[in-house]
Order: structure tokens, then sequence, then C-alpha cells
């Protein structure tokens, strides 16, 4: 390995100058995917990218791709890159930071003078977030074949507008194939969103995989009555029920530490008055572990828990699975290659699997694929204060060039062999 | 006592025909105060009050008074009376009832040609329910000297019309001054709207006053932060210190049986996203207890364990009494009166609370009262399939009948006095 560092200063000024484009008072940012805003800051990023030399092609979800030729332009292409879409009131890093890191990764290469063997590219997915047009990560997904491109394009705005009108309307809906070509293998680099790097004080994250996530919907049903008339042991308090298996569902996760999670967002009661006892209760659950048989043991726990109180306080409740996304482990070569940078260039780490999705976890369907963490302030993210510092955003970077040159040339993994 | 008796297929038939006005497919009805139908209800039992040789007087709250005629009408009136309004998905029975036996105990003197000292009044009393306009039991209100006239007369519904505006629109905004004269006793039978009576296999019951209520407003406040990416161990998880409190004051209730109740009817949690731990959650606490002290005492120790869980889990948490009524103890000689009636006529009784409000806990400021509960299917009330027998309901105004003579009448009295 080489240690080759990018240049902190002007990725920072390259971040800030792109935050200009659809600023919020609050310092972060409202950049909804295939907005006005969202075409000025495509337009910047493909500008900038064209001035660095790359050819830029544009695929029919509108995903952008920025290729730097290697030596041999028949080999599949070494990728990074995330998104410039944001949440309506997000941050200056979520996303952006990783299109604009793979734009430092060429302009440093560009610098240095070197060549790879297999070409570089920077891929900026639309429509990650999710925000404006549901699913999230559609673009990444039909790229990686979860989604068709059919899907895709027919994803609707609250407006009834679809993601394949607004992207004609913007002018990228482009020529080029959404996937179906190899990719030799594809990193991201992304804030952490959680707080675990900055509590342990690690500049990097080698980001081992994804939790799997299982939601489920939880209804409890009991009988509605009058809450003065009604005494207590003739009651089938659907409200109180529900609490019983919110705490007993918190108490699962903690009875897995530490990689468990639950969590109960959405409550809604009914008939949801104040002197009447509730009739019938709905919640979310959220269960994510990174091992698939602890996942399914916590799901097969929770919905025992639940028959159990169903019978002891004389309630109905249906536990029903909606959504589950299996742990992903990401390829060995490519956690290596981020593990061997970060140990190289001696920045403190440590191994951490991610919490929440992201374009990744689609591209790793059809490519190899790793991520790069970095810490944000107290973990805060997809809000306007969302904070990371200088210089780990320049770590992060050094951390991603190292890893790309190192799978993207021959040298490098010979280098490496021998030593 | 001379244990006299109604028309039980009189009161029940009146019942049914009243039933027709507002009557919802369910077999309920639907008389929103002060409506057309409300009118029309109105219109019939003033019609009915007149055939049976009643004066009727209307009140400036628009509360009807029929009225029959003592020897010495010098005498404070013996009162009975209810509402004819209901909820929105209402029964045949709350209200209504009360009102229609005051008309069958003097129909039934008529036809007994019975002479009481004092006059005899059935009210009904303008928007008991508060479904349209709250607050509930407003005139009974204005009429106890809880609320003002103004307040009375300036309560508005959802489309901003007042109960002024509707009283004049209906006909029913009467010139009587609303209160401010004596009554000599006031007695309310009703539906027990509980599943006491009806376990007990009780006809009557004797209702010894009403429950002190406290009502609450609690908010848990946490840290928002992403469901995947925070560590068990760092949330600030606003919906499980929610639950475990719910939990807690339902114990609380459990631990203060029989007569304590405790009900959380109404949540709500922000953001209320699937993938969020909440930061916010608010809900409605609902204590009842006939007993002052241990209703006080309940309320410190909510209070305590509030402030204990928010310690325990980095909360925040806000428990702000709202709203507070306190028990009531009806008037001796009412109880004793419906209690006397009840085991003379031979009725399977025994003593209750009232779990609800009523007309009669406004007016037990300004008058002695009492109130007669009779069983109802199933404890079901505020409800279309609210069902109640029609011997009961005979019982129940047997028994009114029998405590209105005994108090109207200075022979009774005497007659009493010398058993």
């Amino acid at each position: 390995m080489r240690n080759f560092k990018v240049d902190g200063d002007r990725l920072w000024a390259s971040l800030m100058e792109m935050a200009k484009i659809g600023a919020t008072e609050k310092g972060g940012v409202c950049r909804l995917a295939l907005t006005d805003v969202d075409k000025a800051a495509r337009d910047l990023f493909v500008q900038w990218c064209e001035e660095a030399g790359c050819t830029v092609s544009i695929d029919k979800m509108g995903n952008i791709f920025a290729r730097r030729a290697g030596k041999d332009d028949s080999l599949p292409p070494v990728m990074t890159g995330s998104h410039i879409d944001s949440q309506p009131t997000g941050g200056k890093y979520d996303g952006i930071y990783g299109v604009l890191a793979g734009l430092e990764v060429i302009r440093t290469l560009n610098d240095l003078d070197y060549e790879t063997d297999a070409p570089i590219e920077v891929s900026a997915w639309t429509n990650e977030e999710g925000s404006r047009f549901a699913p999230a990560m559609v673009a990444s997904g039909v790229f990686g074949g979860v989604f068709t491109l059919e899907e895709g394009l027919a994803c609707t705005d609250v407006d009834g507008k679809t993601i394949g009108e607004e992207l004609e309307r913007i002018g990228y809906a482009g020529e080029m194939e959404c996937g179906g070509r190899e990719v030799g293998a594809f990193f991201e680099a992304h804030i952490e969103q959680g707080p675990i790097l900055e509590a342990e004080e690690k500049t990097i994250g080698i980001v081992q995989g994804v939790q799997g996530i299982s939601w489920f919907d939880v209804t409890v049903t009991g009988m509605e009555s009058h809450a003065g008339t009604t005494p207590m042991e003739r009651r089938r308090d659907a409200m109180v029920g529900a609490a019983m298996l919110v705490a007993a569902i918190d108490q699962l996760a903690l009875d897995n530490a530490p990689d468990a999670r639950s969590t109960i967002g959405v409550m809604r009661v009914s008939p949801n008055s104040r002197n009447v006892i509730p009739g019938s209760v709905y919640f979310s659950v959220d269960l994510r572990h990174p091992d698939p048989d602890t996942l399914a043991a916590m799901t097969a726990e929770a919905q025992r828990q639940a028959e159990a109180l169903a019978a002891e306080r004389g309630l109905e409740i249906t536990f029903e699975e909606i959504w589950h996304s299996p742990p992903i482990k990401f390829a060995a070569d490519c956690v290596g290659a981020v593990q061997s940078a970060a140990e190289s260039l001696g920045y403190a780490s440590q191994p951490i699997t991610s919490g929440a999705g992201h374009d990744a976890v689609y591209v790793s369907r059809v490519a190899p694929t790793g991520m790069i963490f970095i810490p944000c302030e107290d973990g805060i993210s997809h809000n306007e204060i969302e904070a990371a510092t200088q210089s780990d955003i320049a770590a992060g970077c050094d951390v991603l060039l190292n890893a790309m040159v190192a799978l993207a040339t021959r040298d490098e993994g010979e280098a490496r062999d021998s030593t």
C-alpha cells in the first residue's frame, strides 16, 4: 500500500459549495429527488466530473456514472458512490459525502497522475432517501435487480408525478441500461448516522454488513368500554395490553445485547378518547439483528409473548411480518481492502454493522461491496444539524482512495501479496 | 309506604315511541343536542307532559320543566329528570329513560288521582352528553351554579354555532331563569352503564354518590433517533418510557381494588414513524375513586412513579392535572328514600357508586339529590346496542315513584316516622 492521501481542503470546499444548493436556514439542505434543486446539484457534480476528465453517462433510472479510464478499459470498473438527494430537513453530509469523496478520489489520482488498471467510476444514485418517491434506494435497487425498470420509473410522489416524468423534465432520463453490466467492486463512504464511532473515539468504521430488518404490524383488540363504570377486573384493555407488549419487546432487544435493536415507532389508539377504555391499539415493530438466526429467534419470542399476553388478558393480538430484509455480509475482499487501508494509514478503526439501509445494500446483489463509515456528531442524521469534522471526512476519503486503488491495480494486489 | 306501581307497558311504549326519533339502523339513536331531531323529541315530550296536565316551562338554557301541582304549591318541588340528547351512536335508554320515567311517575299519580303536598317536576336537561357542545352536562351545570349562563350559551359546536343560537333556532330559548330557585329533592333514574348490577343479579342500584375523577395530561420526552443505528443502551425512547408508565398506572388501580379505576384512553406519538425512535409521547390518564384521600394518594403515587421512571431512563416526564371532579356523596334523605322504596317493593338492590358523570352531579350542588340505577346488558352504553329489560325499566320507575312520593308527601313522611 502506498498510503495515498486526498486533498482534504478541496473535498471540504466541494462539500460546502454543494451544500449551498438547497441550503436551509438551520444549516442543512432540502434537496428532494428530481426537484429543480436536485437537478442543480446533479449539474454541478457532472460539471466537476467533466472538469476532472471523466466520461459521464446517465442510465434510464437517472443514475449518474463518472468514469476515469484505466489502463485496461475492458476490466470491470471499481466503483464508489452514494446519493445527491436529501431528506426534507436533511444535513450536508448524508449521501453527498460518498459522491464527492468519489470525485475527490479521481481528482487525487489525477494530481498523482496515477493510472489504475481497471477504470474507476463514481456513481450518484437517484432517490435514495425515499422522501419524495417511495420506496427508498429505488434506483440502486433497479441496478441491483431488486426492482424492474418499469417499477422504478412508475414510482409517484404525493402529486402523482412519476420518477420517469420527472427524469424527463429535468433532463436526466438517460439512454444507458440500468444495471446488467459487471462491476469489479463497489464501495460507499458514508457518515455512520449513529453514535458508536464517536463514543469509541474511532475515525473509521469498517462496515462488515447490514443488519437484518423485520417489520411487523401488531394489532391488539380488546373491548371498548366506559372508563368510569367498568371495574378493573372486567376490562379487556387494548392499551394496557399494548403497553405491556411494548415493554416486553424492548426487553427482548436488551436480552440480545449488544447487536439487537427493537423499536416501536408508530402507535394508533382507537377510539382515542380520554374516558373510553381503548378497544383497539395498532403499533409497528422494527426488529434488527446482523445474525439471521438470532433475528428469527427474536421474532419467534416476540410472537410467543404476544400470544401469552393475549391469553392472559382476554385480548386478541395479531403479530404480522410485513417486510423482511435479510442480514447482509459484505464481500471479504472489499471489507479487507477497507481494513488494510485504515490500518496502513494509521486511522483508529473498528468493525461495525450498518443499522440503516444504503445504496450499497442493493448494489451488493450484483457486485462485491464494502462500506466505510466516519463518525457524525452525537450520532445525529436526517437532521439539519447533522455534522462531521473535516479531518474525519478527509480520513474516510483517504481510506476509500487506497481501498479502490488496491482493487483496481494489479500491482497493488501483487505488492500486497508479496508483503 | 304504599308500594305504588307504575304502568310498565306504558313506560316501555313511550320509550319505544321516543326511540323512533333519531333512530339508527343498528337499533340505537343519534339525537345530538339542539338538532332538529332533538327538537322533535323535545316537542313530543312537551306534548305528552301537557296531555298529562303538566305546566311546562323552559329556562334560558333550554332546560324543560314539566310541573304537576301539589296541595301546597309554595313548597319546593320534588324533581326528577335526565336528558333527551344522545351520543352520535347512542342507545335507546341513556338519559331518555330518566326523563320518561319522570313522566310515567306523573301519569301514574294521575291514574291514582294522588295529590302530593309538594309539586312534582320532571326536568329534561340540555346537552348532557357533550357530544355536540363541550363541556358535557353544561345546562344542569348552569342550574347548579357551576357555569354562568353566559358560559353555557356561548358553547360552540364544530361549525361554530352556539348553544344560544341553536336554542333560538329550535324555539327552546326560554324566559325562565336557569337555577336560583329552591328544589326540595332531585332524583335521577338511569341505566348503570356498567356491568355490576347485571353480574350481581340486582335490579336496583342505590347510588351512594359519584366517584372523584382526576384527569391528567402526561408528556414523555426523550430523544428522537434512528431505529437502526442507535444502540439500545444509548436510547432515550419516549415510547418505551410511556409504555412502562401506562403499565404502572394500570397496576396502581389494581393495587387499590375494588373501587379504583385508571384508564389511558388517548395516546399520540411523535414523530410516529416506523423507523424512528419516538422523541415524544403524549397520553391521557383518568384516575377515579369514591374516596378523596385514596384518589389523592393514587395521584401522588402515579406522579412519584413518573419521576422515578424519568430519572431511570433519562427522560423528561410532565404529569399535569387538568381537571378534577371531587367525589360526591348524595344526600342521606334521598339515598334513604331510594333504599326504602326498593326494599319495600321487594326488589333486589345494592349500594353502588356512579362511575360516570350525570346531571344529578351538578344538581346536587343546589338540591338534596339521589340516583337510581338499573342494569343494562353487558354493561354496554354509549353504543347503539345498549339494552335494558322492560321489567328492570319498570322496577326502576316504581322505586322512583315511591321515593318521590315519600319526599313530596307529609303524610308519607309521618307514616314512615311512625313505623
